[in-house]
């Protein structure tokens, strides 16, 4: 793990939180361009009342609102869990060239557990992808949450 | 072709007509439900200067804000092109249980051409869809746009 990817997944993992105090399944994401974190975004599906409300769709409509620009060249995409086939897609239509992510989503991540979304040739866009940075961090923020809504 | 399609995908296909005006590649979506259309939208990623602005986002988002929720119960969507994996990712987010869409996409369609995301049994969500209602129309709009853009 190097450091750099090391220090913007914690920066995940906080806006993971947020999300995480507000009641929200706690998944965060940063987005990263020469060296800065350039946008954020956490999951705010309830509070939003807006099933695309995930972390890396908060960040990817926050980046290319900073960038002035559809295309999120040069930036790397940092998020706690691996994405679903909505972020996954939304990636390849933004043409982030790397993604980092820290736990995989055996239930529904398109970036390796049931397919993978960014490595499909036939698609007009691949991302580089980087698996596991702070994966038990990562996960445990989940597990947590979902033992504390179960509490009675 | 029912005539209930029919109606719908024609009201798609004026909402993918604005897009067309506008300078944008012309594909349009209607939401539906209890046979009334409660949300619309075209796609929009150049004038938004964003890549989750296509016409299905867009539609998604409008109806959620209608409905008050993320759930897309009891709703159709209609949309003149086949869903890329993000769109038809935002279908299985927002549970819509009928898409019904005009024109194929074998360069980027995950709804039947490169691959079918809304009838993995993997996934915690499936979708009916119905497929090639005013599809020469929908396709012939495309064209028309890229002959035009192709012009010196």
């Amino acid at each position: 793990m190097t450091e750099k990817h090391s220090h913007f997944m914690q920066l995940a993992i906080e806006e993971a939180k947020k999300a995480a105090a507000m009641g929200e399944v706690p998944i965060g994401a940063v987005i990263v361009r020469n060296g800065e974190v350039i946008a954020t975004g956490y999951n705010r599906r309830e509070i939003d009342k807006n099933p695309l409300a995930h972390a890396e769709i908060m960040a990817i409509e926050n980046a290319s609102q900073v960038l002035g620009g559809w295309r999120l060249l040069g930036c790397t995409l940092y998020v706690t869990l691996e994405p679903c086939p909505m972020c996954a897609g939304a990636i390849v239509q933004s043409r982030i060239p790397q993604l980092v992510y820290g736990a995989k989503d055996p239930k529904a991540g398109c970036v390796g557990s049931l397919m993978n979304l960014l490595n499909d040739p036939r698609f007009n866009h691949q991302t580089e992808v980087i698996q596991g940075i702070h994966q038990d961090e990562c996960s445990q923020l989940l597990k947590d949450f979902f033992k504390r809504l179960r509490k009675p």
